[in-house]
């Protein structure tokens, strides 16, 4: 498909996301200038605080998985620019109403939107993003692609929703904790890649195909981040280590240690992540009994099992770059927990 | 076009509902009952909020708007019904989000979900609602139904911004007050009236003309509202009196109050509103250099000039009962003022 793509390891000899940057890259300076002129509004305080969510930039990863599906699908279009807009600003919204929900403090290592502005200018600009998404949806014109981005968004809100049943209650089982990040991330991740197969007009197989992708790298991308809030590596990309322990979010490591840990342990969950009653050095102990009881290294096995699926998922799509990449992404993503 | 409505007079001989009621009421029930089916969700809490604040009930004045729009339209099928709950499922969703940014405690004489789940869920739960509203725009396949109330959906939350910058600042002047209820109110009303002539496939006249009859009522609609505010009526509507003023809400009545006021008077607007430092009798006094001032009854007359301006909207449409009822809804809305 004429990507001349060469792989370039990372500082480690570890994949790297330069690949990707190289097929994508001028189609992602297109999609951020679409979304600089898109959150624009009269409204003074609308670009300021949409400006300072989305110029802190961010992986841009969604997007990205758009603009190399269509790629992989052969598109030779431009309207994969403005649906990779429409699902950044879809993400960007979830993120602020994110942040109010949980008092995050930091963003992508700045100060979060509501901390700055308050909870509701982040939840009124949050609205105003979400509203621009559906704008430039329908400048698009596609209904296929309206119908799977405005399901993808109400099965967020139900896995956000899910989320806050299943915070600070340590009988969150495995499966219910699967179910929350299956909505809340799995489901953008891969109506993201199932738009680059509608726009390129494929067979519904190849939608299909791109669909279960995205489904089970954000499955595996998901597992990695709640691992991470539990890793020290979480300093070096700018976020505040043990958030989720702080805010009592139940999280898979969480959940297995709870599951293997005898009474005491199990009380110490209780108090620190059910009664959200914490002392110093309590983060410690926590990550301390996660190592103990396997429960980080399950979770990379499972990252692994979900990135597994995803890869294979590739198989039916066009052999070349784009497909090698993609698979690559999946790789760098998962290795991130090392 | 068929419907015989007669023209009811409220308790006092005043215009009343009834009217209306009895035109829209069975499309109406047809609309609660996709309400209902379609704020379900296997995630429990969903149903829950939602259903308190949707079965809590409200007017459902702007879905009755696009039906009777569809009705005076001649339009003949079902496809206004779904749209209808779209857009009550817009302003239920704004309902939550603006509960949220207000921490109000009372809405429609109950308490507020945000009191009741807390704010984490009122903003979720208003997210996946606004994302049904979509979905069912989806549904119904129509783009410039969609371009309609994406359009109108960030220019509300334009409006709700705009209402956040102008809190607690009385030298707000009526051009901006303006504004922000023309963004945040009329054009929902607009976009709710403007359907009804879409889903008829009528002229873009037609279009055009109930757009402007939405969005000059809408403006009625709020300025009556704001005036309510300081109001006795109030309590009998199941409302707390006072609340913009506790909030420091900065409304026409206040911004006519505030100008036509000596410096003693500037001050206190300034303690009770930008400082928000109140005192018992503060209210009291509050609505007494109101009507000192003759700003409820500037207001009034304001509400007037804007139903006046929808009633004239209408002139081009096709006469009958669905259009009396039309103008009477008007002339109902602003005769709550007193």
């Amino acid at each position: 498909m004429g990507v001349a793509a060469t792989v370039t390891d990372g500082p480690k000899g570890k994949p790297s996301l330069v690949d990707l940057t190289t097929l994508v890259g001028d189609d992602l300076q297109a999609v951020n200038a679409v979304i600089i002129a898109r959150m624009q509004s009269p409204v003074a305080m609308i670009p300021q605080l949409a400006g300072h969510v989305v110029a802190a930039g961010g992986k841009r990863l969604r997007p990205m998985l758009t603009l190399a599906s269509a790629q992989l699908c052969g598109y030779r279009g431009r309207r994969h620019i403005g649906l990779a807009a429409s699902v950044e600003f879809i993400h960007t919204a979830t993120l602020l109403h994110d942040d109010v929900v949980d008092d995050s403090e930091l963003r992508r290592g700045l100060a979060s939107a509501n901390a700055v502005w308050g909870n509701k200018a982040s939840v009124l600009v949050g609205d105003f993003l979400f509203s621009r998404a559906f704008e430039l949806m329908v400048e698009d014109g596609s209904l296929e692609v309206l119908r799977i981005l405005s399901r993808a968004s109400s099965v967020i809100a139900e896995g956000e929703v899910m989320q806050l049943m299943t915070a600070n209650d340590t009988g969150t089982d495995e499966a219910a904790y699967l179910d929350v990040i299956r909505a809340k991330t799995a489901e953008l991740f891969a109506a993201a890649c199932e738009i680059g197969a509608v726009v390129a007009d494929r067979p519904a197989a190849d939608a299909a195909a791109l669909q279960s992708y995205g489904s089970n790298f954000g499955m595996a991308f998901q597992l990695v981040d709640d691992l991470l809030d539990y890793s020290a590596r979480q300093i070096t990309l700018g976020k505040t280590i043990g958030d989720d322990f702080r805010e009592g979010k139940i999280t898979l490591p969480v959940v297995l240690a709870y599951q293997r840990g005898d009474e005491d342990e199990r009380r110490f969950w209780r108090r620190t992540l059910e009664d959200l009653d914490q002392a110093p050095g309590d983060l410690d102990h926590a990550m301390e009994l996660l190592k103990r009881h396997g429960a980080l290294a399950d979770t990379v096995a499972m990252a692994r099992h979900y990135g597994d699926l995803a890869v294979q998922a590739l198989a039916t799509l066009p052999a070349g770059a784009e497909r090698r990449i993609m698979a690559e992404l999946v790789d760098f993503c998962v290795e991130r927990a090392f």
